[in-house]
């Protein structure tokens, strides 16, 4: 039988998915010599309407220049299909003759194909591979695409930081992150001292509290004579709600399929300046929202990220030969590894930063989150101590 | 006589400045065995208080590794001494026996240099070496600072482009430059093909139009199937205002000691925000402000602007023998060469985008203006065309 592999991307792109694509395209080809590979557009969306690419007959450079080019080059999808919408993503995958379908993505692109697999028999082989800059699916001590975004991030922080010594004054950088502060957490990695900022960070998993936000502000600023700040923008108030949805006005909160309000945009970056500006007036505030720019930044691809991205890429290969299920990068003696675990245990789930990555009063890591940080984000340069 | 040399870092760090330090350095004790070399911290305002880092015994080393440090690492300012001001300044530089006074920064620096050197005499040689992200320094072919700043700025858009091709929308991102546009010129520089983006770029040389805008990004969706957008930070409309100064409350105007109004914060991209969604309802818009992140940042040091921004340093100790003035980056025969002129010539003027960098509808940049940023900024990757 001709093995026929369908492969797509879905949800927010990183720097190294298209690692994981041409690692699976690749191993696919050596596996199964004449297997036929296509590439849905816009994931669950292409198979539902018929669009897809040949990828069987791309050359290895092509494929290795495919692997090293940001973002999703099949185009991604935020949506999630219901039942109705699974039965033409099944139709869809059986016209092509589909006996795997390979999806790239997050905790929803895992709990997708768990409904397909559910409602599809064991024709099709579905395997989920990992990719989220978030760093948030259990089974994994890391996913592909943080740790580019990762090091987007700490030297962002380590640069503002000298910037904010030499003109000094309040920085506060939000960061991408609705549940789960991995990526916040990481403005830490590269700090020089003890001296060195972010001397302040918050994430989803505490509570938020705008009062003692400004109070440990004011108490940063009078230690060292500024304040760095990395905010994730999932932060969230003792209640519940995130503050996004607190001071954005109805009438302009989008929210997605999934249900989730939209994050991004600027409403809590003003918000937070203005708290400054009120509870410490007079000093320099300067709030930037990193937006877009860490999550498939070409100027910071790491290395290790796009070698494991594609042998995760390639391992989801052998795990629809195993029958799918999800594929998690592992550790074991310092290796990264990919292993096959079952979709149920990654579906929907969201993997939080473990209590002890935090200090006690919550804003600021702590040595665990430390040993985390150093072992996947190896500082990369030396920096002299300037002089004020 | 033993020679002394006093030098600062004045206006916004950039990722190379402390190059120029190292290199004045470096050279005023190559040229003068002996010589004293002072830093003031936070440029004049350390020469007026008699704050003073004694640079005359540090190691090569640990100067090449100062120097690889992005930041100003004396400290900077944005002080714009007055007379009164200068005398203090003068009498500072008397009581430390200085020769000569380097002051690294833009356009403003050398207006304090030029103040200075006709208020002293010829005891001491004012000597101003260029420094700025916004490359508006006349006499300058480009400055010390605008390569790294605009390799952030090229990888950016890159990056983004890719991002929105995979998840179809609008992405206006908002880049640091009041009067001059070549860092928001720089996000075309690794423009991919026609039908990449940034689709338009907005500069403060051509007149802002917010109906005109609106129309632009239509056009551009309906060409493209999404819209990339490069906007200065100081657009400014037909009669001369700059937009922040229109839509930001009057009590949240900041202005600095020079009388600019601050450009940095949300606000601006809230209001372009605003007006997408206002005239484009229902399409995905995102805005970012690139605010801090790409001007003293780590993960883009040019190894050009590195190498020109060390000589530009070394060359002003040769500047100081030859009895001062301003230290140019001009360009013969594709060698880029520091020139003195002098300080008059820089002082207080700003460089813009030459007229036909642009084209004629203003919102895209022309051929000339493609050769300049390919001079400067050759492409440092190759990227595979996505599927979509």
């Amino acid at each position: 039988m001709t093995e026929t592999f369908v492969i797509a991307q879905g949800g927010g792109p990183t720097a190294v998915i298209n690692q994981t694509l041409a690692g699976a395209v690749l191993e696919a080809r050596k596996r199964h010599p004449g297997a036929r590979v296509l590439g849905a557009r816009h994931g669950v969306r292409g198979i539902r309407d018929g669009d897809f690419v040949d990828l069987s007959t791309l050359s290895e450079q092509e494929l290795r220049l495919l692997a090293a080019t940001p973002s999703a080059a099949l185009g991604s999808t935020r949506d999630k299909p219901d039942m109705a919408y699974c039965e033409t993503i099944l139709k869809g995958l059986r016209e092509t003759g589909a006996t795997a379908f390979i999806y790239i993505g997050g905790n929803d692109t895992a709990g997708t194909q768990q409904i397909l697999a559910d409602a599809a028999g064991s024709d099709i082989a579905f395997v989920h591979a990992p990719k989220t800059i978030d760093n948030d699916l259990v089974e994994n001590d890391h996913t592909p695409g943080f740790i580019s975004a990762a090091e987007f991030i700490a030297g962002a922080f380590v640069s503002v930081d000298l910037d904010f010594r030499a003109l000094p004054g309040i920085y506060v950088g939000i960061v991408m992150g609705r549940h789960a502060g991995f990526l916040t957490a990481a403005a830490a990695a590269w700090q020089q001292d003890e001296d060195s900022g972010p001397h302040l960070l918050y994430v989803p998993e505490r509570a938020f509290s705008p009062v003692r936000f400004v109070d440990d502000v004011r108490a940063a600023v009078s230690k060292h004579g500024r304040c760095i700040v990395a905010m994730s923008e999932g932060v969230t108030t003792e209640d519940g709600r995130s503050v996004v949805e607190s001071i954005v006005p109805p009438d302009r909160l989008e929210r997605e399929a999934h249900g989730n309000v939209r994050l991004s945009g600027g409403d809590l970056g003003m918000a937070v300046e203005q708290a400054i500006r009120d509870g410490l007036p007079g000093v320099r505030a300067r709030v930037d929202t990193f937006g877009y720019l860490p999550r498939g930044n070409v100027s910071t691809i790491s290395s290790t990220d796009a070698r494991e991205a594609f042998e995760a890429g390639a391992f989801a290969v052998e795990a629809a030969a195993r029958g799918g299920g999800s594929v998690a990068l592992q550790v074991e003696n310092g290796i990264t590894i990919p292993r096959l675990v079952p979709l149920a245990n990654v579906a929907g789930k969201t993997r939080h930063l473990p209590d002890d990555f935090l200090l006690p009063a919550g804003n600021q890591i702590a040595s665990p989150c430390r040993a985390y940080l150093e072992r996947l984000l190896p500082k990369r340069f030396e920096l002299a101590k300037p002089f004020v």
